[in-house]
């Protein structure tokens, strides 16, 4: 330790989430941002797209921020850059894959030309202000995925980004052991490490052991595969672009993300150029079932994806009794319903289905207890925190660092917006910036508040009444109206009977209110939701958002 | 076969999905009806309480109905009796602990003096009409659950209930195997069998397995332990009392649920009775943390319940460092984010939990493939239908009947409001009844059809903007207004300025209409409709419901 520091951590997302992932790191009047990722709306976010993060902090380090660098290609990691580009202008430095999916993703928001991308390899290093980064190769569920050791005068942060230690990856390319283990023996300061999995005991099976799953299916299958992961899943694609070519079948690709994803990636050379093999999805009809892979999008039942429009038999390509299909992906958690409404759907296609809940078709591409063990003894952190997961795992993970020797007092369970600072007193939590979760709903970034949602929660439990009255103003009496309208409370024939009555209760109850109380809107509006709230709960028992609108004549 | 037949069987629910199960079997002038279960709400219907079948069909068979056998107390198979009742009067024959349930159920719903309740035990028939039924003891993961077999002057009808082959339960009473046996040698006409774990492969463990993991739990507590699961789940609450008295813990209940389910299964004798063992929840905190057990609702994460309410610090009973949780049920797909949140929390109170992912803490109360085989060998039937599942589940119970040696003709898929009719000639599926799910909201039931939860789901993604204008019929002046309110569709500083400029455009667009049109309030209501739906269609990208409301004065 030469520096004074102090190194500032600050992370901005993904440290009580699964996704959002996005981490500050400071010395001296420099920062660099780490991944840039969004996260997908839970449940009850209604009608909101995308969640990104919470961006102020980025804001108030203005010029001292000199860059963003990214860790690998998923969306939980750069899905959020064309939101940060338009806060911060900063050069964002990314591995070859993960450089092809965000210069695409720029080009969607028409943001290329203003953005400048810098592309980097494992092992070759480079200065951002006081930060020298060193890319450090690691399998992951994506090619291209790194660690960061990001050496700063105070010592060396390691940055596990998400990693899995396959030994015996498809293209045969294993994380770098050897490189994790050098800074051990140097000395990290403080690691960082991925907690999606720390709640699996041993260690992850290799992305190798899905090719006996996957070569059962293609063995019996006699009629059409259809296969389905993450798009960017190159490794697992190459898999199936083997055991078409084994078996005999051309392959056709359904669905642009596929398309995007194994473009870039051939052009990196993840994926072998085989003249012939692919085929046009037009053509397939002109081959022999047995014949034909497609690689389909909408692993995860998304509504609109090529997937679930096929098993609705709503699609040009026709899924048929003796075709087999491949969901070679982890049912993300909320989605299981919705997938399973697809399966049943191709079931009655006359389709055999394999997944996750039946046949060994998937693999995690994240650490298990086991080897999250072993990156801890390799690196030997001064200080640890758990990166990447919601806050059991974050509390999990540390207990596993003190299996490991780590000392309570080493190890911190940090949160989106803490700080964490370590100079050569030590580390602790020394502060709070803003952080949190903004949401995205069409164009609007950041407009859809608690309170909007909360609106849309209300409205979608039991919809709403609309009352408007003319007044009077001078003499208080009503002079139109009541009229009602509702929409989402009950079927229109029994509602109507509904809202006559509610009409009548109504004008009796302005009746009993005096003259000069009728003159004032206000009270009037809050008579008649009084009355109308009070009506529909005894005789519906339902809670409809009510809208008194009073409209003076 | 003595009789000419036909036999007829039509589900009105549970055929196509979990939940909701619900069965008629007819023969010469007669029917009865098997179970009459509901279904939780799925994500997708916004503001529903609960789901239950389609009973136009009972309507139909008005005076034939002769009543609804249960075959044990869970809610998808008792749920729906307080809806029916309203439609039919017939009495309800039940086993001891359904029917304790059932009784609570009516008297809450205040249909107790009205409704006729028979309790029936195992290997006590009796006849309705033509039917001479046999209850059955089986083991689920409910006290008192049975098949039935419904001898017919045509043959016997088998329905299993729910069930698994526990060949060493917790009250020593397994499946009276050697009676599903006789009538396999007697012959058994038709076979109804539950589907819900026929993707399972082997044997569902015995429930006595999960003994080892709740002992685990309890010997190394130091604090107290929190334990839930399904309320009527007697046997599992036995081994959890059990446990409790051999380390020294007091037992308090927190939750309605368990206390009503524990007061029936114990004066049923399902449960001992040990003076002093259990405590009021208030008297806990004078109690050793390491002296007591709480029961406690809410394994699902419900909102409401005692354990969401605790986890969240927002409850009498408190929960503290060290205390223990243990979540003995299986995680329904859907809830999974929702248990996991709760989850969190309890970690943020410093508790330790175990659940299905991390703890052999639960198994299921469903036959796994091996057992629905050695069901089908027993009683081998000449025509087989699966019951209780999604159309998947039915679809692979058809080829797993196929693998012992029945038939592809002899199986049949059956969906709910299909009629299965069975005569000396053979089987068929013969024509069609109404059935469907009516959703209850509030008070009312099937007032919400699928335009309302349309309108629902609309209201829940962009909100809804209303526009009222006073127009002068003679003249189509605007005389008042546009005024424009709106809900959910943005926080209000960011949306006034939207309102604002989108007032300005609906008077722009008014004046370019024709005077007379202006007079014409069908006409106007659709200019402004259509002017708000590009305007915020174009700036915020997003669709909220728009309401034009014209005042003609």
């Amino acid at each position: 330790m030469n520096g004074t520091g102090p190194i500032r951590v600050i992370p901005l997302g993904g440290l009580g989430e699964i996704g959002l992932n996005c981490l500050v790191l400071e010395y001296a009047e420099a920062a660099i941002l780490i991944d840039c990722g969004l996260m997908f709306p839970e449940h009850y976010m209604l009608g909101i797209d995308r969640v990104i993060p919470d961006f102020s902090y980025l804001t108030e380090l203005g010029d001292r921020l000199r860059g963003i660098v990214i860790t690998h290609g998923h969306e939980d990691h750069i899905g959020a850059l064309p939101y940060v580009l338009r806060q911060v202008e900063v050069p964002i430095y990314a591995p070859p894959m993960a450089a092809g999916l965000v210069r695409e993703k720029l080009r969607e928001h028409k943001l290329l030309d203003s953005s400048r991308l810098e592309v980097f390899r494992p092992g070759e290093e480079w200065s951002l202000g006081p930060f020298r980064i060193d890319p450090i190769h690691m399998t992951h569920s994506i090619v291209d995925a790194v660690a960061l050791a990001v050496n700063t005068p105070m010592g060396t942060v390691l940055h596990t980004g998400d990693f899995k230690l396959d030994q015996t990856p498809i293209d045969g390319r294993a994380s770098d052991l050897a490189r994790l283990a050098e800074y051990g023996s140097q000395g990290v300061l403080l690691l960082l490490s991925d907690s999606t999995n720390v709640e699996q005991e041993g260690h992850t099976p290799t992305e190798r052991s899905v090719r006996g799953g996957l070569d059962a299916v293609f063995r019996e299958a006699r009629g059409k595969v259809f296969f389905s992961t993450f798009s960017s899943h190159i490794h697992r694609v190459r898999q199936v672009v083997e055991l078409s070519q084994a078996y005999g079948r051309k392959i056709a690709i359904v669905g642009r993300s596929f398309e995007s994803s194994l473009k870039i990636a051939t052009e990196l050379g993840h994926l072998p150029v085989i003249p012939g093999l692919f085929v046009d999805p037009d053509d397939v009809s002109d081959l022999p079932a047995g014949g034909v892979t497609l690689l389909t999008s909408g692993s995860q039942g998304e509504a609109l994806s090529a997937l679930t429009r096929i098993s609705m038999d709503d699609h040009k390509v026709k899924m048929l009794p003796g075709d087999s299909v491949i969901l070679s992906s982890k049912f993300i958690p909320g989605n299981e319903r919705v997938i399973m409404g697809m399966v049943n759907h191709m079931v009655r296609r006359g389709a055999v289905v394999y997944h996750q809940e039946c046949a060994p078709v998937h693999v995690s591409g994240h650490a298990s207890q086991e080897e999250l063990k072993l990156m801890m003894r390799l690196t030997r952190p001064r200080y640890f925190v758990p990166i990447h997961g919601e806050y059991r795992h974050l509390v999990r993970h540390c207990a596993l660092a003190c299996e490991v020797g780590l000392g309570p007092e080493n190890t911190f369970v940090v949160e989106d917006g803490h700080v964490l600072e370590i100079d050569p007193q030590g580390a602790r939590i020394a502060g709070q910036v803003t952080a949190g979760r903004v949401f995205v709903d069409g164009k609007g970034i950041g407009d859809v508040a608690d309170i909007v949602l909360r609106d849309r929660r209300h409205l979608s439990q039991d919809g709403f009444v609309l009352a408007v009255i003319g007044i009077n103003q001078q003499t208080g009496d009503v002079v139109s109206g009541p009229d009602l309208v509702s929409r989402g409370l009950a079927v229109e024939e029994d509602v109507q009977l509904y809202l006559e009555e509610a009409r009548g209760l109504i004008l009796e109850t302005l009746q009993q209110v005096a003259r000069e109380s009728r003159t004032d809107s206000l009270e009037v509006q809050e008579e008649v939701r009084k009355t109308l709230k009070r009506y529909f709960s005894k005789t519906l028992e339902r809670r409809p958002v009510i809208l008194p609108f009073i409209m003076e004549m």
